[in-house]
């Protein structure tokens, strides 16, 4: 390692952890990459990770969650009740607090996107702008007037209502609270259900029509309840090269405001 | 008048103007209601409301539109293109700025009444809240962080994409851009168009029924968008008595968070 690291980030994820380090302009100058097995075992190996570089001046930690944000809990730091065995009330801030005495921010992995985003990449000079993860699940972070939108706790983006035309798609949904919400018909865990097969795997040309029909009415639901100036879609079902020349076709015949621009 | 105006407030709508001045305390002391006639006419009247109270310090409009309220625009203030004859291009801000040498703010009608309730009425204590108004047609306003929020323009809720099951209500909505969106399906004008009277005439349950379902995924759709604390329902036909009843049964049975409450 040639430069000083000046920044920590963790983004931790279910199956693998990714930890950086970066110098003072922010360029990566270490990573590693850990598979999540149990609490301790993760959080020990990211610790040793972080340990020793005494010039650290803040870490950022993006995680899986649900997690408990709120400054005035007891429990602010925690990952809470999560189906992932072990993980239920693991607290991540602390193990990294003690071996590394800097500040340390906590936000949800799709809020840390939104603010990495919006800090580096697509949102230079934006003062808001909206992150949307197609993924296993569907996600949103937003960013308004400058700062990350918490409201009251994080956004449930992926429970959107959108219409869904049951004799056209009959398949009714895969969310276990919705059935046909945003994220029951539209999250990898949707394609894989509706199609019986992983979103990469499926070309049907009729496939990526109805997703793109699907995430349009997200991006307009984004918004015309966010009036976010830029629209920001990742996750692993957005990189099917069949998905975003649909998705751009749909957008520009909803005569969508030029505010949204869909970037990748 | 007995007591000092020291602010003003004008709720300028399509068919009536509303202009108020209350004490330091926010306490109305006097009140005039202006028909909208020609802009002439009407700011004419607004400003000999105004003009000649010494003591006012500001006053605050809340506007039909659309509204330019880019403050480094040319026509910052106007009303731009509207169906309303005469009032495209019409300045609110100089008629009233040459008569009273007070600040002025312009927002919308929705952000105005979102405002006034998060600072004195529902939102008392909170940092945010979604203000829905279900009227002729529908709209939005929400408090972010303590603030409006602006985004790039205003919301245009009125237009979300909600479900819409054709087989049980086969009205394709009133909306002239996307026939069927919330507006097309549950606004006042939707609600005279599918059962041909205003709906304060309409007492059948099945009206009201299908309304609070509408409703109800709109209301959703702010919850998982934005994250409110709370969410408030305004306009005329949200006066229905037969509709708070079941909107309320119906967002309980969707197991909307506890945090978006409901009120009027
Ligand atoms: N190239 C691809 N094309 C379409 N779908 C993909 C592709 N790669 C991954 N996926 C799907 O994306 C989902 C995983 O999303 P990802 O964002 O990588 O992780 P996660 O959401 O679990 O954090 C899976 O449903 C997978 O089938
Ligand atoms: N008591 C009522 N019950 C149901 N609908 C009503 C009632 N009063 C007014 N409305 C409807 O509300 C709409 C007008 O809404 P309002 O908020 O008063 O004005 P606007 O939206 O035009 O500013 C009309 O469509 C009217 O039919
Ligand atoms: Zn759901
Ligand atoms: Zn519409």
């Amino acid at each position: 390692m040639t430069a000083r690291p000046a920044f920590g980030g963790i983004e931790a994820g279910g199956t693998k952890w990714v930890c950086g380090l970066t110098d003072e302009r922010g360029d990566l100058v270490a990573t590693d990459v850990i598979p999540t097995t149990t609490p301790d075992e993760t959080l020990g190996r990211a610790v040793r990770f972080f340990a020793g570089h005494e010039t650290i001046r803040a870490i950022g930690v993006g995680s899986f969650g649900p997690l408990d944000l709120d400054p005035a809990s007891p429990t602010h730091g925690s990952i809470t009740t999560t189906p992932k065995p072990d993980w239920s009330d693991t607290d991540l801030l602390s193990p990294l607090r003690q071996a590394v005495g800097v500040p340390i921010a906590l936000d949800t992995d799709v809020n840390a996107a939104a603010l990495g985003e919006w800090r580096h990449v697509a949102g230079a000079g934006l003062h808001s702008l909206c992150y949307i993860t197609v993924g296993t699940g569907i996600g949103a972070g937003a960013v308004v007037g400058g700062r990350l939108l918490h409201g009251s706790g994080h956004l449930e983006f992926g429970h959107l209502r959108i219409p869904h035309d049951t004799a056209r798609d009959p398949f009714p949904g895969s969310c276990p609270h919705h059935g046909d919400c945003l994220e029951g018909l539209a999250s990898g865990e949707a394609l894989r259900h509706r199609w019986g097969r992983p979103a990469e795997d499926l070309d049907d040309p009729a496939v990526w029509h109805l997703e793109a029909e699907y995430l349009a009415h997200a991006i307009a639901n984004a918004a015309y309840a966010l009036a976010p100036q830029r629209v920001i879609v990742g996750g692993g079902v957005a990189q099917h090269p069949a998905l975003l020349p649909r998705l751009r076709e749909r957008l520009a015949r909803d005569a969508l405001r030029q505010q949204a621009v869909v970037t990748w």
